[in-house]
């Protein structure tokens, strides 16, 4: 058992904040919240003392690619085709090569272990990458103790040839994905897949309509990126003679459930199309800034009741795997976009990143709720920038907390990250070797 | 003299980076910048190890209020006006009532004292404050160490009464101010002092032609809020026939340097003239989203050639002051809102926080270079968000560094943090003293 013992506030939800509590959790879930006495529990109850600090849900990313972590910070002057030609295609081209045709595995294992420890250090407890499933990602997470969500990508159109595999190795490797880590129950609780078609320009017709037969034959949740571009938008008009959404749905997709990525120009009618077939929106707006796509109609979609988790992308296009920056960006840019201070507020914006985080992610957390998940983080609220004389905490947490502020991280009852240091594994070794393979491929 | 020893970068300025090369201060000012034998130095030079690090010039936040510190993480589900009335209005009365006709002067110590440490955390080493001038809140700045613009704020019409000080209390202690601090050579270098007009709506013609006169006598810069919502160019035209800029040109003030605060509607032709007028703008990116106020024609006034600068604003309406979120929110909301990733990147941005910060303040800094004030900041690279597969540094810096990098802060050749910790003060008392004064005014 793990004591969180005396938290000042215990945010249970954005709308629901309790004081001076403690947080009892009994193997993978929460037991109970309240007053708990440390004496009536078994000796070896683990002890955390969250005097003066906040105890949150753990922040849910649900959206990014893990292997863009190796590419962080590099080169923003250059528009988009130049960008792709210089800095990403060539790495992606390396990792194909090298990787997944002459098995040189540590890459995957390194990018995850990158991306792993900035989210855990950040109190992101659970994410879902869209990507390739190398060998040895999946492994990572489990060793780093991170929720993941694999989404495995696919595409068979558009994308240049050398840049993909065939459409028999793509079915083989999902099969052999959901054969592996997809059992219900899981063979580990941690790892969910998902059946990740990138976007609808990138998928054949005869693709989407496989991807939603395996969805139904073994229940998986599916994640593709939609109208990221306005680009997007006139290229499927001009092929399919519908907008992104509609030709989905068209092809039988939405018969499942789907979280649609970015949906930055969505029409009024796919709006109320997603809120009609229960699609969930990930929201990305360091992304859509960066890479000057546009701005999502959010309060549209929640005026629709559609709910939006938040994503924070790969970091090649962001280039931080950071929520709390993620949350204060996405409520910026709606009161921006819409001149009105009002649009999108800090409890909204809370409730992104963790309940419907969860939702996207079809995992029983994103609440501090007994016999939820135990998925949770304690931040320390001593720094000067997170200062208060009031107890509104959730607006101080989007506004003003940081990464550095979170202190210890559990995910499924287990401490990964103790004050501010990683519990599963030697950062400083694991930098050095992510460095030393990395440089192989860049 | 202080040796900082082998830094892996040394960010002289955006377009100029060194590698592995020491720096030396003597005094309060950069003496060399090369490759320094730290045997020929006197036996008392302190020698900070910059290895693996990167060495940068102090962050310049050019436009802050300090008192709005007291007000951080404050709700923000209110409209503008509802706000002010229920959140910073009556935090100002209180202020001008126990503070400055009742005496109570350890109000203003103490905001100051919050926000320089959050400040110097964060590698900002010269901000410039529009506020009144408290006793307490300038030697606050020079007790931590921090360089400091104090631009008095100037209002004489539109605000309510009980909120401003009387016409003759404005000029007395505006005079008493400049006597006091502004002295040529200044009685402590840290120190500059500048006329702030709030705005051309609260100001008089007869209050601005004394700014004028006053800034013309003792050679000030005079900082002014134009043009910051829509609301105040339709005002202004209703009530002067012109749009802000011009109105301000017709009354004199453009005769003297000026650096106009967000300048977020402004017409062409007041970019023009802006440009023809020697004017520095000062962009505050996070606290127009915040308040929905609009986005700066950034790429326009560049195009003009007009310096701009960066602020946070006030804590009210950001909540954060901390110039490397700023700086990435700059980049990433003109890319935005040009729809173009290119529209504005890491070095320009890079620039607007040292440069042309130091511009808008009238200083000696914002780059690296021998001669210049040695107000400088080390940052530790080796946080996993910060991870790097090339030397490509402004623009990590930019997208992925954070205040919590921030690890030796100098100003003025003094080290006023060290190993993340304050050096100046006990940051914990003192945090414990500002939320025991704060609270009577709360």
């Amino acid at each position: 058992m793990i004591l969180l013992e005396q938290a000042k506030y215990v945010v249970r939800a954005a709308d629901r904040v309790e004081q001076d509590v403690d947080v009892l959790i009994d193997g993978s879930r929460i037991s109970r919240i309240g007053s708990i006495d440390r004496r009536t529990l078994p000796e070896d109850t683990i002890v955390v003392s969250c005097r003066g600090r906040a105890v949150i849900p753990g922040l849910i990313n649900a959206h990014t690619h893990l292997y863009q972590s190796l590419l962080k910070g590099r080169r923003d002057d250059l528009p988009l085709v130049e960008w792709c030609e210089r800095v990403t295609f060539p790495f992606v081209r390396a990792v194909l090569d090298r990787a997944w045709r002459a098995g040189d595995t540590e890459i995957g294992a390194m990018w995850s272990a990158l991306a792993t420890i900035e989210m855990l250090r950040g109190g992101i407890t659970t994410f879902v990458d869209m990507d390739m499933n190398l060998d040895g990602v999946i492994r990572t997470w489990l060793e780093l103790g991170i929720r993941g969500v694999a989404a495995m990508t696919m595409v068979d159109q558009w994308v240049p040839p050398e840049m993909m595999l065939s459409p028999e190795a793509t079915r083989e490797e999902t099969l052999s994905l959901i054969e592996t880590w997809h059992r219900v129950p899981s063979p580990d609780p941690l790892i969910t897949v998902f059946l990740g078609p990138s976007a609808p320009f990138t998928c054949s017709p005869a693709l989407l309509r496989w991807i939603t037969d395996q969805a139904k034959r073994f229940d998986l949740g599916i994640q593709i990126h939609v109208s990221e571009t306005a680009w997007e938008v006139d290229h499927s008009l001009e092929t399919t003679g519908m907008t992104p959404l509609d030709y989905l749905a068209s092809e039988g997709l939405l018969e499942r459930p789907v979280t649609a990525v970015h949906a930055v120009h969505l029409t009024e009618e796919e709006i109320q199309l997603a809120a009609d077939r229960d699609v969930v929106i990930v929201h990305n707006p360091k992304s859509n800034m960066k890479l000057g796509s546009g701005i999502a109609p959010i309060g549209a979609m929640r005026s629709a009741g559609i709910p939006v988790a938040l994503g924070t992308d790969g970091a090649a296009s962001n280039d931080l795997l950071d929520l709390f920056e993620e949350m204060r960006t996405a409520a910026l840019l709606q009161k921006v976009a819409t001149e009105d201070p009002t649009a999108l507020g800090a409890c909204d914006v809370f409730r992104f990143a963790t309940e419907f985080g969860a939702l996207a992610c079809r995992i029983d957390a994103g609440r501090l709720d007994e016999g939820k998940l135990a998925d949770c983080v304690v931040i320390d609220l001593g720094g000067a920038h997170l200062f208060r004389l009031t107890d509104e905490i959730v607006p101080a947490l989007v506004y003003c907390a940081k990464t550095s502020d979170v202190e210890t991280v559990i995910v499924n009852g287990r401490i990964v990250v103790r004050d501010r240091v990683l519990q599963t594994g030697d950062e400083r070794t694991l930098l050095n070797e992510i460095k030393r393979v990395g440089n192989r491929y860049v």
